[in-house]
């Protein structure tokens, strides 16, 4: 599996992706999960990915590829006018990945699926994310669901869910992730850190913050210490209920 | 989906199981998923179920028929004389439900599929805690592994696996039950008040507590409410990730 979530804060926007992915528990390694597209002061993309590894990586070798390539007659993911076109464009790659391995030759019973968060921002244009489906669909990120999850999102899901607020300031929404992320690596062997962080700023067109958050990152780990403490006092406060 | 939750505690066992069945979002109803198979000062025995309706009703009947019938050839639930034996009666009866369901007609999506976790206690033996698979074969409970989940388990397992002590009382096991339900309930449509809660003190051989939790009532209200203020609280204390 996987761990992906971004959030849509007033100032901005979180992205944040764990890095482990495994074809079985006996065969499992690290590799990244998030991409920038980025024309500096012009548009700032971030693309997150879970599911089938070589659909996911096929995806953004194509983006990348056509992105290069000189043509003017096809969209490209650095030329398309706004973020919804941006969606459009990574959605019907996707569908078109996924219908070539699907067609014929060997099939796999995980399935050639994945799903993609994107986000981000181009000139003219606000900020939009949105949840891209292996149907190569999507729906947009609202003020009444601000942030999208792909992968194992249960564990995580009911601190977001409690604590989101969208007036949050970066570094506690970035907390507010670590806290969702480390319920899910406690209870899922098939999340694992290091996790990768990014953070846009709105109406900036560059990347705000990206970090690399590793194991033995000081803050994350008194997060971590801290809110099993934190869980452990905050349920004691609770009344009981008398049998 | 359902979620139930089986407890063992060095006082006894808590089980608690959720009511909602579905068939789609447009047809749901409630239903109780506990069950008791009681001889008094004898044996007593908790069943909560999860899966296919058809199946588990099914097997709650053929388990109660079978301990009325007069034949003294046929062991019951009611006559067998170990937890042990009482697990493979009903793995043995879930996998006859399930492949004679399997084996013609039509057939379903949805599986005709169930999961059963199984405790109590019968004179002569300790309490022991089962959790039984479709296919009839089943795990033990043991200090390592000290409860089991069924259903929608994803959500309410990480306050489970961070609070859960065996010297608890059962009023703290409640609360902690309680807490872990009432995040199953807000992130997931399919699990619903009320709850079915039972308490079996060890050596007893009878009902401990038997109680149906309303959505009203006051003590769940509060610890559902405090909850929230309490993570919310908990939260803010945790340092921030300084970017």
């Amino acid at each position: 599996m996987t761990y992906c979530v971004g959030l849509r804060l007033n100032r901005g926007m979180v992205f944040m992706s764990d890095t482990r992915t495994n074809a079985g528990v006996d065969n499992f390694s690290t590799t990244r999960k998030m991409f920038t597209f980025h024309v500096e002061g012009e548009r700032m993309i971030t693309i997150m990915t879970a599911g089938n590894l070589a659909t996911t990586q096929a995806l953004i070798s194509l983006l990348e590829e056509r992105s290069k390539a000189t043509s003017d007659r096809d969209p490209t993911i650095l030329r398309v006018p706004s973020m919804f076109q941006v969606a459009r464009l990574i959605g019907s790659t996707l569908r078109e990945i996924i219908s070539e391995s699907t067609a014929e030759g060997a099939t796999s019973d995980a399935g050639f699926r994945a799903t993609v968060i994107v986000g981000g921002q181009i000139k003219g244009g606000p900020p939009r994310l949105f949840l891209i489906y292996p149907e190569g669909n999507f729906i947009e990120a609202t003020d009444d669901t601000p942030f999208f999850q792909i992968g194992e999102t249960k564990y995580g899901k009911p601190i977001l869910v409690r604590r989101y607020d969208p007036e949050m300031s970066f570094s506690e929404a970035v907390k507010l992730l670590l806290v969702s992320f480390d319920s899910t690596v406690k209870a899922n062997l098939s999340v694992g850190l290091p996790f990768d962080l990014q953070t846009y700023e709105i109406d900036t067109f560059r990347v705000h913050k990206q970090i690399r958050i590793e194991q033995d990152d000081p803050t994350y780990q008194s997060i971590s210490t801290g809110w099993g403490d934190a869980l452990r006092a905050a349920f004691d406060l609770l009344p009981s209920y008398e049998l």
